[in-house]
């Protein structure tokens, strides 16, 4: 028997997921807490460890882990939560403990890619993931490959300025669509509009707010928390159109957090979209859907990474 | 002997050029008004046969045309100036007429093919071009293929929305980076000004304004035309800025006439990008140049585009 082992590196959990060739449901998974401390990459390690098949060969380790980092070289230049990994060689780490192949790259990316191979953009060949979360990530198919540019770092298309001299984002930046649409701005928005004295259902609840907060108050038809949430869908939904001209795929495939608030960002979001393309032939035979793979598109994306970078399977990429 | 010809439509000029096979230098070249009226494609074909190689086998034609298009299928949706074109398949008619493949594209995607096969961008694998003329347009290189998208619509960098609820652009858009940074927006802007009775030397010149006009007040410390040029340029580098996040290129090359304004343009547009981008690792290795082929672009990004296609050069993508 021959297997991939798939690793997806959070901020809270590491997870690691032992896969069959040729399958896409786990025969094994194991979830340890990130370590704050020490050495990560032992404790990943030991995942690993676990979940190992105890006969049969495996062809290969996927990581995915939050970037910065060199998909090329195995490096991460820093990672969420993990101080400890500082221009820090973890393919080379798992190579050498292991003895087989390891790919990486950025759990944005691999997000993509998962929804690509197993999720909701299954038979496109172009295809625009975006993640709504705390910030806001990207993974864009060009042709059957993830986009990468020449050293690793393209797809932030959270990180495009839609507010020139707008609101602070969390790269240092000011008025990028992150700053103005992730979980965070939305939280962050709602909180100072309380604190400019604005009348909502909010202003009772425990602080700091969460977006969650924020959607669940504008699905009670709070109107401080419907106007947040439609500005936020105003802006994502000009630059996706922008991201329409830019790439024009035949799939837009929204995950994160954020999205679970359903209709009341995808409408106005949809709105806008469809005001805001330069002519309809961008919308036609456009799928716009939310990801379906949920917390697995890291470890699906991973998955597909190790088994693409695979000589066997090259020549099918 | 063997041939390729090249074709570049223009909205006043059609140019035809023969190339000898393996060579960039035209062995012939041709050009002719652009009818208004009639079948421009017959005025085309007449082009084609003066300099139809009169011994030896023509492998290819190479047809440059304003967009939109479908590069695919070889048809042209509409073109600026050629009324006459309206879901054209020049493709089809030039393969009637002279019984050899036809390959077409875009002009700003094919400036970006020429200038990456025979300009500034050689030996680079991804390229980001930019033509800041009457509009904004471009062309991508993501690992060394254009970039098309699901229908060959993509890479319309201009048209993306850079000012929310800005002025008009071309397309019906509000606030695109072509409507605040092309050419026909720095005339329009100065106009404007004037009207508003801003004082300038530009007061006395002939009207309506170019952006031409504007450049040589700039440089002559107009403090109008500086002004809406360094606004122009701070629009472009923070444009740019995204799109580095977005395609991470090793090169930017700009073209198009208001990149010749020269220094009072990109001092400003490079200052901007180098303060907007996330992190200095988006400049590391970067090269911003301008433009080498100047208005042979089209014809050579032409020629580079059958060579491509011919099934003997396909592998060597």
């Amino acid at each position: 028997m021959k297997y991939y082992l798939a690793v997806d590196v959070g901020g809270t959990w590491l997870r690691a997921a032992l896969y069959r060739e040729g399958e896409s449901l786990p025969a094994a998974q194991r979830r340890a807490r990130t370590p704050r401390e020490g050495r990560p990459e032992a404790a990943l390690a030991a995942l690993l460890q676990e979940i190992w098949p105890a006969e049969g060969e495996v062809l290969g380790i996927g990581v995915a882990c939050p970037g910065p980092l060199d998909p090329r070289r195995g490096v991460v230049f820093a990672t969420p939560n993990i101080p400890a990994w500082r221009d820090f060689p973890l393919a080379d780490y798992l190579r050498q403990t292991f003895g087989v192949p390891v790919a990486i790259d950025n759990d944005a990316n691999l997000a993509a890619l998962g929804e690509w191979r197993y999720g909701a953009g299954r038979g496109h060949h172009h295809v625009l993931y975006l993640t709504i979360s705390t910030g806001i990530g990207a993974g864009v198919i060009v042709a059957d490959r993830l986009l990468h540019g020449a050293r690793g770092l393209a797809a932030e298309l959270g990180h495009i300025t839609v507010v020139p001299d707008g609101p602070l984002c969390g790269c240092g930046q000011r008025g990028h669509l992150e700053a103005l649409a992730s979980g965070t701005a939305i939280a962050r928005q709602a909180e100072e509009a309380l604190a400019r004295g604005e009348p909502s259902i909010l202003a009772t609840q425990p602080r700091p707010l969460t977006a969650a907060q924020v959607a669940q108050a504008a699905q009670a038809h709070d109107a401080l928390a419907q106007r947040i949430f439609t500005q936020a869908a105003e802006h994502l939904g000009r630059a996706l159109a922008g991201f329409l001209h830019i790439f024009n795929p035949s799939i837009v495939i929204l995950g994160g957090g954020v999205v679970q608030a359903g209709e009341i960002l995808l409408r106005p979001l949809e709105a806008t979209l469809r005001a805001s393309v330069m002519t309809p032939a961008y919308l036609d035979g456009l799928t716009l859907t939310t990801a379906q793979l949920g917390d697995d598109a890291g470890l699906l994306g991973a998955l597909a990474l190790t088994r693409a970078s695979h000589p066997a399977n090259q020549a099918t990429k």
